[in-house]
């Protein structure tokens, strides 16, 4: 009984389809966890399945919801972390009107709680899991951004913008993108973009397959793709210059041919430049480690470490009184 | 006698035309400045030439060259900080191999030395003339390089690339670069660029006074100027989201006009993509205070900041032995 006693924070990572939860331990190991489809209609609803998602992690941790110690959700759209607030998270039929996801936790549970944008704390949580503190994480899901871990902390930015590389235009002339420019890096490198020019369920496995398969228009296909991630690893390094790029989000999930094909992408921009030869990108990025809740475990980690230098200052400002 | 006797940082900033020094007193304030030809043939000239700026600038601050509490030298090409060197600085005519340019300013002084990359040298100086602790400095010179300030502190970045983003690919089909690639940014937003359209000596400065007069073609090429620095702004913005973005270099010091330029550039861009419109981006992007020498000034803050680090490290580890 008393191992199990001790403070556990809870995780969130709220897709638009489905909410993971995990329990982690002072010492950062995840000890349990639990996933509910997201009901994604509106910020109501999202902070319901957000409930539904930690009273199902709570019995299998085997202790009350009210016994967390601290409880962070990652969330995909504009978080105001501040604030605890998420607006315009469409596929979670969020609009540009803030939802206080925070206190609304807190409220229902008792227990501190944090948000975080999804990419933010999928980048914390790949962090501490390859032991790096420097380094961009670049989700390729949906769409396309990127989180940033520099010396050991997540920067949130000044705007809520940090890491929003999948709206830069890279393709003149390219698709319409839904924040209203042309050739977004989102619209070329995303599972969107794959969806397009490979339509079906499990778009970007099906295409990895058929490209292994050697079929002609799967292999430019996944070669564009790479061409276009290439594009996003070099925007990053050559902004940021992070130790290493870790690739994740829902494409990512495919594994080994998407590194290889990023690799691949970034040996043929080398070929044409000795500045970008001698940065030697392609050892510099890998894969997310496989099958971890990294979004879910981060949440957790920054909702842990914002309570304590909360508790802090809190302690300080009362010793100053 | 007594006041000009407290302890001095000197700090220089090594162009391929001149070198500038600055005195910076413990409060950050400039009490002596020199300026002499940079010789810019190879690592010895370069050495020499800052010698004889700290020469010059010792008797400006009435003292000797020896009394100086710390030397900091911004330098242009890739510069590696901890080791105190510097390479690839094509307009020093200092090729591949590295020089060692610390310990030569510091052997022949006596004075402790650090080199840093000069964009980020500028970037402190200007952090700190404006109070800023969060902005990217935009350098617009010969060439086209960021320097990040984050949280108040300078990212050095892992691999000597942090803020590279002239060298980022984004008109197909443009200017081959000196780097191997097609149309990088610094091919198209840069005083290169700028001389290209517009032929002729201090080419910014005549290009901005035809466009106020309405000259036709120097209209269009100041907008397309405008619109490619913009895109430089949105870079910055949409990967670290600095508070502020500051317009540097060379190219800057035709002030107001050219803030102007990139500020409607901004304002297109925006006009098609209300997430653009809504970062507000035009008043988030200013102009270095005028003729302030934020490179030397910085390069001696560093400098100073390190020998301090260095010092503080120095005793914890003499404490702990």
């Amino acid at each position: 009984m008393g191992a199990r006693r001790l403070p556990l924070a809870a995780g969130l990572d709220i897709g638009g389809t489905k909410t993971l939860a995990v329990a982690v331990d002072r010492r950062g190991a995840i000890v349990a966890r639990a996933r509910v489809p997201t009901v994604a209609s509106d910020g109501d609803a999202v902070a319901a399945s957000s409930l539904d998602a930690l009273a199902r992690l709570a019995r299998e941790a085997g202790r009350t919801l009210a016994s967390f110690e601290v409880i962070g959700a990652g969330v995909p759209g504009w978080v105001r972390a501040g604030a605890g607030t998420v607006s315009h998270a469409v596929n979670l039929g969020v609009g540009p009107e803030p939802v206080a996801l925070a206190t609304r936790l807190a409220a229902a549970t008792g227990v501190p709680a944090f948000v975080e944008n999804d990419v933010n704390a999928a980048a914390f949580g790949a962090a501490t899991l390859l032991g790096a503190d420097d380094l961009a994480y670049l989700s390729v899901g949906t769409g396309l951004a990127a989180g940033l871990i520099l010396g050991g902390a997540l920067r949130r930015g000044a705007h809520g913008v940090v890491g929003e590389i999948g709206h830069l235009p890279v393709v003149a002339g390219g698709p319409i993108c839904e924040c209203g420019q042309q050739g977004c890096l989102e619209t070329v490198a995303s599972g969107t973009a794959i969806a397009r020019r490979w339509p079906g369920p499990r778009a970007a496995a099906t295409l990895v397959a058929a490209a292994g398969r050697g079929e002609p228009e799967a292999v430019v296909a996944l070669d564009d793709l790479g061409d276009h991630l290439a594009t996003a690893v070099l925007l990053l390094v050559m902004t940021v210059d992070p130790r290493v790029v870790v690739l994740g989000g829902g494409v990512a999930e495919v594994g080994a041919p998407l590194l290889r094909s990023v690799q691949a992408g970034l040996a043929r921009q080398a070929e044409r430049s000795a500045l970008l030869a001698s940065l030697d990108l392609g050892h510099r990025v890998r894969l997310v480690p496989g099958d971890e809740p990294v979004g879910a475990l981060g949440a957790a980690l920054l909702a842990g470490q914002r309570w304590r230098e909360e508790r802090d200052a809190g302690l300080a400002a009362g010793v100053g009184t």
